[in-house]
């Protein structure tokens, strides 16, 4: 074993890394827009890979498009400890979300290298393709078909707003495509990722050691009521559906707060057709999205949601209907992982949270098939998704030291 | 005075004259797109004129281009009983709204030269340019500018979509442009009008007497919230204008039911931005329209929208305002007019009910300076603005017969 001062990560050199990949992409506001499978994002990936190269790892694609950057261990025989994210941004996206994941664990491969230290097990550090599903509509796309949840050919015929699919880019990029996906034998997988909330900027921590994910879904509610004229049309004799709104809302909130704090609702969209400043709308849509990281109290949040949807269009005597549009189940992170991630915190000294993830991420879908945990760093306002995301050198550089740790306890970093 | 059966309209020459006139600018779903100052509105003029002209009246257009058809009284100097309302239309309009006003006011005309009947008064139909306001955004711009509440250069000046300006069109299409808009004394105007509302048919009365126009205005609610995931920001972290929303729309709905049954509230525009399903949303923009008859009611409503909207903000702790951004203050039409339309209904034996009208009309403006009512009939469902705008033959001959008996005895019909 290693003793005294735990070994660390070189923090400028992470910093330095996060600020060379922005360069690709980068916007006029600060940002990125590396979408999935555009030259920028295979540039971001090349610039990945000699760096991967210069610190003695080989790099292999699969034919989803997941690239691989493996630093031999002692047994290579064993299976892998994996970690990393994605180097895919939104349009409008920042510097770090997915990223920060992948450069750390370049980082932690590097800092073994420093080290003089091989672990027992091989390292991984994964790159995976499309998380952000802004391109081509599935979200953690390269996870999922790399889990088994998808299959090949549903990802190859995804397509972007111009009509190109995944397939016809990835062969444009020069991905062998066709072959299965063969999933390596993986020991535990652990995330590094900016929060994208306001936890722990609030709660003044450090380090988030995530235990699981929400269950999430996603709920579309029509009202359809009858375009009247505002002036000559009598209150009682309208069929309003924003009546049914005006029920509801204060009736989520409500519902929302009986399962306080962990329950998250919200409204982010509301639409009234025709929409015209003098005419009861004759139609309303509603987007509601319900979070709850217990499986009991978000079934039982969606099941108030619904009756109370269903009791209002009857008391309003309109027609309408809520379905779920989208739904994610939530997850457990495995303990042996979340408990690595736990004693290399312990072991920094580092001011950390159990918590929650809120939003979804590879690690859904790499847990359904290994051991799996994440790792959170604060991020600027909780703000993500865009140009102005911004987290401090510090934290980033004490992310990357967790993973270190953890990764080489995982790995079997002893003699 | 004439004696025994009422003179009674041509019914079928009405209805015949309605659907001529409704091939100018037919739309293929049955309704008419004949917007103000276009090639379809003039070509609508002129088949009017030409039978305004067979029926022995002469045309004039004034230089904000409204037109009025005029039949000589015994007293030619007297002030004139004036009719008429408009006939431009919505770009999907009905065969009805303002049409008929001006149709059944030619009707009155030939109805008295089938009696052999001269008034004392001369009468004249007026046709009022622009009263829709929706290709130049000024609605019921022409009898603004005759009743002197809009400067003619004002009205001159305003442009449609594409730029072309009213002053442009009107020379375009013939009409002396620059003169001052002298308005000719008059005695009494009346309007007969579709009601545009449902409550006529549903009360199942043939004519509404209508007794003035609710007061009326329009607000601009915005709210600033912060955006934010919709996933890892925990619900009292949030700065959700939603939040405020559902507080407002029930005790918007609660303050218009304190002022039943006239108080009408209408939430016609909801707009969340960015308008994405998994972000609280930053802004939330609403349009409110309040209307009632009662100058006092209408007041005391819009202070406590305006209280409401203030309390709700800082409960919330939300940036946010309500503007009014459009107000149109209502009318009480004059009684001796009233009067005349109810004895004539009277007469007729017609089936009657006193009114507000809930939307605006030309009359609105004509009242500020003459004396004025208007006489509704039903439309089917109360439709309007909408190329499937009904009305019942008979309701309108009943319509034009009130109008005919009711000018007769204001413009004295009598030996």
């Amino acid at each position: 074993m290693l003793s005294g001062k735990p070994p660390c990560v070189n923090g400028e050199r992470l910093w330095s890394r996060l600020m060379t990949m922005a360069t690709i992409g980068a916007t006029p506001q600060g940002g990125c827009n590396r979408q999935a499978l555009t030259d920028e994002d295979w540039q971001g990936r090349a610039l990945l890979s000699s760096w991967a190269q210069a610190a003695g790892c080989s790099v292999r694609v699969d034919s989803i498009g997941n690239l691989f950057v493996r630093r031999p261990g002692r047994e290579e025989s064993l299976p892998v400890v994996m970690t990393g994210s994605h180097l895919d941004t939104q349009p409008t996206g920042g510097k770090f979300d997915g990223v920060y994941g992948v450069i750390a664990g370049l980082e932690v491969i590097d800092s073994l290298n420093a080290l003089n230290v091989t672990t027992r097990h091989p390292i991984e550090v994964v790159v995976w393709c499309n998380e952000e599903g802004c391109r081509f509509p599935q979200p953690m796309m390269g996870s999922a078909v790399w889990s088994g949840r998808t299959p090949l050919e549903a990802a190859y015929a995804l397509a972007d707003p111009k009509g190109r699919s995944v397939r016809q880019e990835l062969e444009r990029l020069g991905v062998a495509t066709g072959a299965p996906v063969l999933r390596q034998p993986v020991k535990a997988a652990l995330e590094v990722h900016i929060e994208q909330g306001p936890v722990l900027e609030r709660s003044r921590k450090t380090i988030g050691v995530v235990t699981g994910v929400q269950h999430m879904s996603r709920h579309e509610l029509l009202v359809v009521g009858q375009e009247a004229h505002a002036g000559p049309t009598p209150m009682e004799m309208r069929r309003d559906p924003i009546r049914v709104l005006a029920e509801l809302l204060p009736a989520f909130y409500a519902a929302a707060q009986r399962r306080a704090p962990d329950a998250r609702l919200t409204v982010g969209i509301i639409e009234t057709s025709p929409g015209s400043p003098n005419t009861v709308p004759g139609r309303l849509r509603v987007i509601v999205d319900l979070r709850h990281p217990l499986l009991a109290q978000y079934r039982s949040l969606r099941e108030e949601i619904d009756r109370l949807v269903a009791e209002s269009l009857q008391r309003q005597g309109l027609e309408g209907s809520i379905r779920c549009v989208w739904e994610a189940p939530g997850v457990e992170f495995d303990a042996e992982c979340i408990d690595a991630v736990r004693r290399a915190t312990a072991a920094l000294k580092l001011n950390a949270m159990d918590m929650v993830s809120g939003a979804g991420h590879d690690s859904v879908h790499v847990a359904a098939v290994v051991p799996t945990a994440m790792i959170f760093v604060p991020c600027a306002g909780g703000l993500s998704h865009n140009e102005a995301e911004r987290a401090l050198p510090s934290d980033l550089t004490a992310g990357a030291n967790v993973l270190l740790q953890a990764m080489m306890s995982l790995a079997g970093a002893g003699a």
